[in-house]
């Protein structure tokens, strides 16, 4: 394995399986992780840049799990106004002794400073619009959790795809499993990228879409994401595109709902569908920690 | 006992002189509180929906002398717009491996909360204006260590009763006690509440409330809750209502002064007194790691 | 030694001496710092009335490499609008348990907080445009590993001389060692406390100050401190004022560069030069986290 997680392209298949494996060797058999004191010597830091609570809070209490420091490191915005101020900035905290950094970010900057900085390890926290490799390893565990595979599955990804990093790095991963079928759909407002593109099968009625899907997986609409112009209609929008139980049940019997979160309540989810058995969306929670453990000890080994 | 502590009301007499007794064996002897390894599998969360200093520092350190984890999670007050978004908040910070919040919040949200997710603990910081448990406790040990009981005493409470939940919660707490007068005194515009009220012994005048006093409680003028439509001249409030050393001359020889903090330094309280040994205003807040180092311990086990 | 480290004067010649030696002793042999439990029960806080990341983080991470716990408290500046309310929650935080304040300040407080609060130890980490003893020590250091001494040099200074506490703390802590050759140089409107003062040596032209130096030390033009008034040409500082790798050729042939940081990137000090071999910078970084450990070490036994 590479010394940095940027992209989840970068782990082979084999590197998958084994992370999710790993994970699972971290849960306490009581819906939470253990606590082990693996990593006592090791600093990590978080530096996100953009607005975060529950992948930062994920980050840093897998940190702890694992016994390492843990740097909570805030930058505005304003720092980023030139590329060399955030690398110095990195640069010199890591000179102070922080073995890794977490890094979120709007712009796509990871690549670049962990070229500039070979002795120093990153690991991605969501990255642009591309890259959100943890996020995409707790979306396979919670599959393999509940389906067993991560093959010969029907996935139907709903919502605003445009700006979601969470979808693309899903697709990119997904792609290491075979005879799977991914289903695009949600309003073509949101989905521009993903219509008349020969790489995707978008379906734009999302009844159409959910037919005997296995995973139904909605994504949030990142309003602070979406330009003024592209006005969505909100009534109209939970009328054609909210995953609610009666929609649901045109998936197979056993089909599960997952959404990265947070959820746009009773917009892009209703509320009984969330809190029904089918919503394995609380056990994303619970496996975002799992596979951090998972990640943090491998690239700090 | 319950799992959560939200009012003191959920106390018995005999839980609060327990957890009393508890506090007073954390003392390190050196006007500290000693340092004990005992919960290093538990992680605390500290929400905080208004600012607080000494509330959120003080459970910060007793979380930490009892070798807790603890996580600070700031949320903004314009997340708490829709009561099902501090729900999920907290649900999904609880799936991460949260074993206890403490929260404080300008809105009564504890019970809800608490009703809806049975499997976590909460500790009440400081809710609206009814409800401080851990200050009740605190300014109750205080009275302990100086009078020996809590029976038998002629309290005064003084200021801006009616935003005071510090003062509610002990009026609460105190009548678990017996044989105790309770005199509740202060600017008229600032008692309304407790004036002409069947439940409450009001007393306009300060100087023939304090008449024998045991214990002088002052409270802080809570500016940024008052509406500006009530308008206090200071001059006048400080010539009739501060507590000063002439006026604590006219309550007991041995009495005690008191207050939450922080203080309005010579408004409420003048100076002098403040730092005189009449003042226990800085034991309270040794006692506050003390107490909350008793309530951590007893609601975590 | 004293009970607080405020100022470098506080130290005498053979105390800086020692605390250079303890401090080399917490390197790891591998470009960072050793991690001891020596402190496990001793709480320090960080009170930082001015933005810091370097000297905070490193405050911080010094004194997690020695096992203690730490509290980063946050004061926006209102709260020291009244010398009084610095004081009281200052003092308020000690009573919970705090044993060291790690304060940085634009107004000089420190001296007076110490005097009152005599059972509390305080650390400087940079105060007004005077003090920065702990920054001090990193540059000793720094030219100890260099130049084997801190004897027999010449020492050039340039930049925002007026604004900066780094190179009063530097002068006054210089001053303990025999037969070295301070020259004081940069932009006259950013020196005027220095230019025709007999206590200093100040010369207009860098390049001739430069000639023969042993260290080259330059300092940040701080903006944010600069009156509106003083307007710099930029282009003129940079063709007058920025050391880069042609006129550090005036200097020894073994110079080294230091820098406090940031470093404005290109206009105090070229990015070639800060890149290059003669550069100390990077290892100043490393090496503050070394000294704060030994001063952590030493006010705290």
């Amino acid at each position: 394995m590479n010394k940095n997680l940027i992209n989840i392209s970068e782990l082979s298949k084999n590197d998958i399986d084994e992370l999710i494996a790993f994970a699972e060797q971290f849960f306490d058999g009581d819906g939470g992780c253990k606590r082990e004191n693996i990593f006592p010597d090791k600093t990590i830091a978080n530096v996100f840049f953009e607005p975060s609570t529950r992948t930062k809070l994920s980050f840093e209490i897998a940190a702890k799990n694992l016994g390492c420091q843990t740097i909570n490191f805030d930058i505005k915005n304003s720092s980023m106004k030139k590329g060399e101020s955030v690398f110095e900035t990195i640069d010199t905290v890591s000179l102070m002794g922080v073995d890794m950094f977490i890094i979120r970010s709007s712009e796509p900057i990871l690549a670049e400073l962990a070229n500039m900085m070979p002795g120093v390890k990153f690991i991605n926290a969501g990255e642009g619009t591309e890259s959100h490799p943890t996020q995409t390893l707790t979306d396979f565990l919670t599959i393999k959790q509940t389906k067993d595979t991560l093959n010969n599955l029907k996935i139907v990804i709903v919502g605003d795809l445009d700006h979601s990093r969470v979808a693309r790095s899903f697709l990119n991963g997904i792609s290491n499993y075979e005879e799977n079928e991914i289903v695009l759909t949600g309003h073509p407002d949101l989905c521009s990228n993903f219509i008349n593109n020969d790489k995707y099968h978008y379906v734009e009625n999302l009844d159409d879409a959910l037919k005997d899907a296995d995973i139904v997986m909605a994504l949030r609409i990142q309003h602070e994401r979406i330009q003024s112009s592209t006005e969505i209609d909100i009534d109209e929008y939970k009328a054609l595109y909210q995953v609610n139980s009666e929609r649901m049940e045109l998936a197979k019997g056993d089909a599960i709902l997952m959404h990265p979160g947070p959820v746009n309540m009773d917009i892009e989810v209703s509320e009984s569908l969330y809190h029904s058995d089918k919503s394995v969306i609380r056990d994303q929670v619970s496996n975002g920690v799992a596979i951090r453990m998972a990640v943090l000890s491998r690239f700090l080994s």
